[in-house]
């Protein structure tokens, strides 16, 4: 049985602008492999109402999860939970389980509840909250679409609140060789060990060290520990200096 | 007259696995910015012939170009010249001039041009070859769709190649104000300046400091100077402590 499917949206003109190096997606990564989710597509896209309803409908037909980063806050600019409403075709408006959380909050704070928050309360009809343990606003799950916030420490938080609740597969096992010859001399021998193990991925990543050295990564990954550590034992022979 | 717009396709099983985090997204975007296109999505796809022909068909259609990142090195898993080729239609070989330069390249280094160094000379018929200073195989420009290399050096290397041929828009101006207060506080007077200045985009990006203090910083961006200025200048008269 394969694995479940997943995809991330984030959204964020901020990414795209390249005033900020994203994090979320490379958190989000590593997590679902820890679960056996494949992660296998990510787009980014603008602050923007088609953009982001167009995405999260193709993502949504096509998956078994998305999720998606950035948008959930209290300014102008975050219209992430009225999107996906829209691509739900479902109703939205401040729900009282989210607003009574950030009455609570606000109360111990001392801060107002002012329309800006508010905005933070607005959920769509049909979805389940995601805890926030950082800031209290919750993301929400949709379908099979899970909305959470672009702060990374908010973020990395509404994940861990969000995984359990889901079905994994077979965690990905991952092994890398370092190989200290250019990929042109190690590209046929690996291109027919790769043949001879249709199961699992092999992934060449070069690199040049400072001195001119020419190198790569070789990363054979599979659900399957013994098959992966067989076509490691064979690679390693094949590349013994 | 607005900039023109760009995508960006990110071909790499390694970043989505979580193994390596993206930077020619980070970098890319930078440099688009500095030269006035407008890069308005990313997509990050696996080494699947089908996932890369989709992306790079429907980017093409949308923006005026697309610069694809990974994927034309000489091992098994690099697919992505022949994909661009099947998504234009177009025939792919080992083509004269590439292997000219891979010829000169490797008698002067003394390493043999085999049958996977070779993979790297298959170039579409119709392309123009993006120069690599760093390690020579070149990548290359077909219709509005520009196919460089995975590796950070050698696709700076090509960036810096290939966008001087490019026509660019007016440079995106961008201010930053941060402002030590939480998002809930600012909202409603930045989205009413927002809405004062429409041809201006304005962001707000939270941060918590370790103090457990809320701030945001607010960045207004526009290709007028004196507009972002004068908003940039309403905005400080808002906030002052």
């Amino acid at each position: 049985m394969s694995n479940p499917t997943a995809a991330m949206l984030v959204i964020g003109d901020e990414i795209l602008s390249g005033r900020t190096r994203d994090a979320n997606m490379y958190f989000l990564a590593g997590e679902l492999a820890k679960v056996g989710i494949d992660l296998h597509e990510v787009r980014i896209v603008r602050d923007d109402r088609e953009a982001i309803v167009v995405a999260v409908q193709s993502m949504a037909g096509t998956y078994d999860h998305v999720f998606t980063s950035g948008g959930i806050g209290p300014t102008h600019d975050d219209i992430t939970a009225d999107c996906v409403a829209l691509a739900f075709g479902c109703e939205i408006d401040v729900r009282a389980d989210a607003r009574a959380l950030l009455e609570a909050h606000y109360a111990r704070t001392g801060a107002e509840l002012n329309a800006a928050r508010l905005r933070m309360a607005r959920i769509p009809d049909k979805a389940t909250l995601i805890d926030n343990p950082v800031s209290v606003a919750p993301g929400f799950s949709i379908g099979n679409v899970h909305v959470m916030a672009g702060v990374p420490s908010v973020f990395q938080a509404m994940v861990a609140s969000v995984l359990p609740t889901l079905t994994g597969g077979a965690p990905l096992i991952s092994e890398t060789l370092r190989i200290d010859r250019g990929e042109g001399d190690i590209a046929g021998p690996l291109g027919a060990l790769a043949e001879a193990y249709p199961a699992l991925s092999m992934g060449s990543y070069p690199f040049q060290l400072a001195s001119g050295q020419y190198g790569a990564n070789i990363v054979i990954r599979g659900a399957d520990a013994a098959l992966v550590r067989s076509a490691m034992d064979k690679l390693t022979a094949l590349f013994k200096a």
